[in-house]
């Protein structure tokens, strides 16, 4: 297989297909999706061969059990996939939105109307669902999409994505408007990365660090991604000990190992010693590895010694770093310097203290009084989501249909001409 | 000079700048812009005396006359340059606005809040106007400016942006809120394109197509810009000729050297031959080369052959390429697929016809009834723009203080944490 040629007509037949879908009404996207759902339950035994399939090469190459975790299918894991599909094709359609309007007092009316992207690519990694859930929401958004899904799921996505090719083909939609890349040679990721020829509008990396960061640095398109999620909790010292206490724990423990889990933990100094012990040793009880500073270390035990490299790690698992700061600005210093731009959060009841954290952090999502576990676009009321980006173009936060889209003018006149 | 480190350190003050901006009260950035505004009034003189150098050298390097045109300054262009800074103070400040609410059924009230997208990197040329309204817009948005102003129109820059840090100063603002690179070196043009070490977040290039190409080509960071404007203007068959003429006359002739100006007219072949006369033979009476396709010459005289690179070619100039096409759906296609995706206008009374053309073509302005020279930030109510984009990431059309923002959420809530 010539890959550059492969990948270059996968960009032309995806931007035929986009053309085509910018004006497809959202009729025939749903009913594209709602069918795939359907053929998706239907064809489950076969999924899951193809799955087994992608399990046994995983086993044999002693693939970490987290990884055979997150590509393993049953079931259960089939009915969800379907019923994501149905939820992402309820969602009320994007494109044609009119966003805003507005009267010139020469008579035109301008109005600002919501238009899908062109092409986009996702690359992924073991979680064969991604191939469902992200073609799904890109046909939604009037998208086509190129998914390059990982060598372990290989075969798991190809039998879900023959699904939701049938989905199209009963809607009448292109076939090429959720495309599949037919090889695992990683060559292919590399002229995604180059644009397939101004073929592709936009790359959505989904997947560990090494995946994320070698998109965002070597591609040559815009990215919508996060690398990390340092995620801070901020317990002010106008707390609650209980309100601290549940939204600590649930921010790191509830699943520690998703982006919007919290990282580090500050404290403000003047917040009682008794409660810093309750909520330290309430964490380690819970099972929570503790890596805390020398005050802290003094007044709880169990605790090893946090450095500066553990402000800049993302733990991903059951272990948190905790730092107490004199008062809100050292707080805010604290963030804007280790943060990842992801999600932070404050405790306290202080409104003056959560205004301030939420104005003068630069982060993607700020909370007050809620647990950083809510950083997702389902909790948003987005309905899905294809990722979190934690950049400041064009998509911040959770990415959903709405986020997939761009917009356009367009101007209704009676025959105006512009004065000389 | 150290080009690599003198940049470098423009970076790192413009990003300190921007932190300070971010949170910065409006009526601080709008008190800096006019007295900005002020201070350029009063310092008219030694505005003038520094543009008569950058002209001198001009003229001994024997510029174009229409690049000496835009360098040259006068009493009356100073004076619009003051009254453009006073428009920019009075906008609404963008930075704080709460975009959308959704209220969540656990109670949390997420806010979508406007933010500034951080340090902004302008390339420009011989305009030595562009540094007083690139500065006052992004300042204005919130975010800290690198100008890099044309070495032609150097000490006018320089003299004007003197007044700009004189109103920062006036506004307790930090003077790197507004930077201009101290040297006419194109070497500091690649450090901006490489993006000052994650301290420059946008590139807005100024200026003419190899300018503008150079740096689309050659950023690592994102780019607000546009290439071409190759406009089209489509008169259907339910165009009336009054309509028509004016519009026609207008989106090319009002001012044929802008990028909303048009380039090509498409005529539905079943629009009457004596219209066709009519609209030709008018453009030329107004000054206007015509190049035709041989339907059009076979009815009119004085027409030259268009070439397929007609349809490809921003005249920027008294000249415009004419086809007759079949119908709406051949002019859609023809637009489609010549169109640098800037401006597109339809003459008709047929409200179908309009709907579809606004629908179906992929640019950032479509237009009905009205001249393609509206393409304008200001004509769109927009206060002043920093240029137009025909990208689709971020920003689209015309580029004002919102498109110079972006948005955080901010998740106000009372203890909630996520259910496992």
């Amino acid at each position: 297989m010539n890959i550059v040629q492969t990948m270059e007509e996968l960009g032309q037949r995806a931007r035929a297909s986009a053309r085509i879908l910018a004006t497809t009404d959202d009729l025939a996207k749903s009913k594209a999706i709602r069918s795939a759902a359907t053929i998706i339950l239907k064809q489950s035994k076969q999924i899951l061969i193809a799955n087994r399939r992608d399990q046994d090469a995983a086993e044999e190459a002693d693939l970490p059990s987290a990884m055979l975790d997150r590509l393993k299918l049953n079931e259960t894991r089939i009915e969800s996939i379907a019923t994501g599909l149905n939820a992402i094709a309820d969602l009320p359609n994007p494109v044609g939105e009119v966003i805003s309007t507005t009267e010139r007092p020469n008579g035109l009316r301008i109005e600002r109307v919501r238009t899908p992207l062109g092409v986009i690519g996702v690359i992924y990694e073991s979680r064969p669902n991604v191939t469902a859930d992200a073609g799904a929401l890109c046909l939604k958004s009037g998208n086509a999409v190129i998914l390059r899904g990982g060598s372990d799921s290989h075969y798991s996505s190809q039998a879900i994505h023959q699904c939701l090719i049938e989905g199209l083909r009963s809607a009448n939609l292109p076939v090429a408007s959720i495309q599949l890349v037919p090889t695992t040679d990683r060559a292919a990721v590399g002229e995604m990365l180059k644009g397939l020829n101004s073929n592709l509008d936009v790359l959505v990396p989904r997947g560990g660090k090494s995946l994320v960061s070698r998109v965002q640095n070597e591609s040559r398109i815009p990215v919508f991604a996060h690398l990390d999620g340092i995620c801070h909790v901020y317990v002010d010292r106008e707390a609650t000990l209980e309100m601290a206490l549940e939204i600590v724990l649930n921010s790191k423990m509830r699943r520690p190992g998703i982006c919007g889990a919290a990282e580090t933990l500050l404290i403000d100094k003047s917040w009682p010693d008794q409660h810093v012990r309750e909520l330290v040793t309430s964490l380690q009880q819970a099972g929570c590895e503790v890596r805390a500073d020398a005050l802290i270390r003094k007044n709880v035990d169990g605790c090893l010694a946090a450095d500066e490299s553990d402000w800049k790690t993302e733990y991903l698992d059951a272990i948190i770093s905790i730092k107490l700061v004199n008062g809100l600005d050292e707080a805010i210093e604290h963030i804007n310097q280790y943060s990842s731009h992801h999600t932070e959060s404050i405790v306290t009841a202080n409104d003056e203290n959560a205004a301030r954290f939420l104005k003068e952090i630069d982060s993607a999502i700020l909370l007050h009084n809620a647990s950083t576990q809510f950083a997702d676009g389902g909790e948003f009321g987005m309905g899905a989501e294809i990722g979190i980006a934690t950049g400041k173009m064009h998509a911040r936060g959770p990415v959903g249909v709405e986020q997939l889209t761009c917009f356009n003018y367009r101007v209704h006149g009676s025959g105006q001409i512009r004065p000389s």
